[in-house]
């Protein structure tokens, strides 16, 4: 998507030198643009642990890319072992993160020791990332007539959609999950207003999203988290689009803490509810969300907000000095609660049944 | 409550000088604790407009105390009439206000223009602030039993509350609605521990029920607004208590914006959702929670976010520099969701009939 208006994507290889993997350091947007290059499995786990990228489709692929640089290091089984297994510590819930790691491993360790494992390496990552960027425009087209439709019904009004934390191209490689209905949409030239939830503690919605749909022009206005129960009360949520990190045979989702919240509000005043995936954040091997492990991260996210003072990106106390927090990461929004799952193959019910009929080898 | 280990209530005239009424500045808790001194009708108006002091059944006696400063500036009734409607124009959800301002002016205006004015505004505000405390207690009172059957059936294990906002002494006189029966509990030697939603914009949560939660030292965590719904799905909510601004004839509950999604949370979880409120914050001559005014506020309040950088309280850029906001300050939790209404009068269902058995009186 466009970045300063020039297309761009979340990960690539410098081109001329493949051994240098580039990311954009999202923990400092949108303050400040900071490309970060990768050049071993070391900087790339801690890229993932960190959240210097982050987003369930973004930490696969990088992960992916994260195994090319430990083949660069030594193509080595038990080394190329080691590397998965440090890369799949990271981050406990997206479950693209051990597909990708399963994925990769399999590939480079079918080649023998040596160069090829590199080369190997290198394409999976790549076909990885095409994949995503392909999904992701699936996604989108599959979602789109969703928005043409509420459009239709509006007119020249604005679609209102509500969506929550980041779900767009920066937690992907490009388009987005949830946003990639957004971005057609407006390609398509029909007129939209996002809400987006500020998404604390890390404000990922308001840091994020915001930047990206104004990178794309698109009208958006930043809400607190608490807000969006009352807009849906108030007719003012045509529809709302979020991403997953997870979901479970079942069709119960995990999605960024708050998620759960939204459907609720969502399921009470008859507001659509769509939750945006392509099939690599599906965990078939799971019956429900209650099994899914959810991230507990420091309580200092919650007891500090982050931002731009005027001159640096600065953290301010927002608790007494000595009250602890709570953090978690994540929640599971119950199938019951979610209109439709929007995958690269169409769109299907949150069930078993709904996710089986379009993804039969799960079967 | 305590404040630094001493007995201490929100606002108070000076011993000695009742002409100087004093309020704690609640815009810089809990980082400095800086008194304000109130001498006429102008800063009465704007330590209300501009939240130094909040919360319902404050800003009800903080009004009270300015038209006692009106009084002392000029006793004629077009300039007590022009105060009263000054006061009245600086928050339009919370009910107290309005009900305060009414009868302060009848009270007042009783008496002939002079000096018997000012002695009966004094003595007007003095009784409303003695009959808060007194409602805040009888409130706790009430409550309390709600707390110690959840503590008997969880034995050692603490009493797990959420709160969301500020309904503690600090939006009060002294007590809180909210929070007394969690006082009182305590004092009763229950086990307890309470999550405090940070309630974004302003975080009241994380800034001042932190706060007094801490200086009564009562366990609490403060949590992300994100993460009740998540906690509630785990068991980890016995009960969730919160405040009002003004609830209607028939048990619809205006409350801090993000308060309905918790109540959709409990009513999903099973969770007893209680709401805390003095009579003063009841509207009966409002039929339906859709007939308060819901404030909107400075879209900056969610764009930054306020806190202590180490040295001084700053406000940080959470939003890229040229996205909007938008900062619906209460929503209206429908009368459903509510498992009941605790008043000085005792516990009642959230409806017409509930509320019209305890307060005969509106019938």
């Amino acid at each position: 998507m466009l970045l300063h208006g020039k297309p761009h994507r979340s990960i690539w290889t410098e081109p001329g030198d493949p051994a240098r993997v580039c990311i954009i350091d999202q923990r400092v947007l949108p303050f400040e643009l900071a490309v970060e290059t990768l050049t071993n499995v070391e900087s790339a786990t801690r890229a993932i642990a960190d959240m210097h990228v982050r987003g369930a489709p973004l930490i696969g692929v990088a992960a992916a890319y994260g195994m090319y640089l430990a083949a660069l290091e030594s193509t080595r089984e038990d080394f190329l072992r080691a590397a998965a297994a440090r890369l799949k510590q990271t981050r406990p819930t997206a479950v693209d993160l051990f597909h990708a790691l399963t994925l990769c491993l399999k590939s480079i360790l079918k080649m023998p020791e040596g160069p090829g494992r590199v080369r190997v390496a290198l394409e999976t990552a790549d076909r990885m990332a095409e994949e995503s960027v392909q999904h992701c425009r699936q996604i989108g087209e599959h979602g789109l007539p969703l928005i043409e439709n509420i459009g239709k019904q509006k007119g020249s009004l604005p679609v209102n959609i509500l969506t929550h934390c980041n779900a767009g191209w920066l937690a992907c490689i490009d388009y987005g999950t949830a946003t990639s209905p957004i971005y057609l949409a407006h390609e398509a030239g029909i007129p939209l207003h996002v809400w987006v939830d500020e998404t604390r503690p890390r404000n990922q919605g308001a840091r994020l999203t915001a930047f990206e749909l104004g990178q794309q022009g698109i009208p958006h206005s930043v809400i607190a988290d608490n807000t969006g129960g009352h807009l849906m009360q108030q007719g003012l949520v045509d529809l709302v689009l979020v991403g997953s990190d997870r979901t479970t045979r079942n069709g119960d989702v995990a999605n960024k803490i708050g998620t759960y919240l939204k459907a609720l509000a969502a399921a009470d005043n008859g507001t659509p509810f769509y939750v945006a995936l392509p099939s690599t954040s599906i965990d078939p091997s799971l019956r429900h969300g209650r099994d899914i492990p959810i991230e507990q991260r420091d309580p200092d996210e919650v007891r500090y907000a982050e931002g731009w003072d005027g001159s640096k990106i600065q953290k301010v106390l927002m608790t007494p000095a000595d009250s602890p927090a709570v953090n978690y990461a994540f929640d599971v929004t119950p199938a019951r609660l979610v209109t439709g799952l929007i995958t690269e193959r169409g769109i299907c019910q949150a069930s078993e049944a709904g996710i089986l009929g379009l993804f039969p080898e799960w079967r």
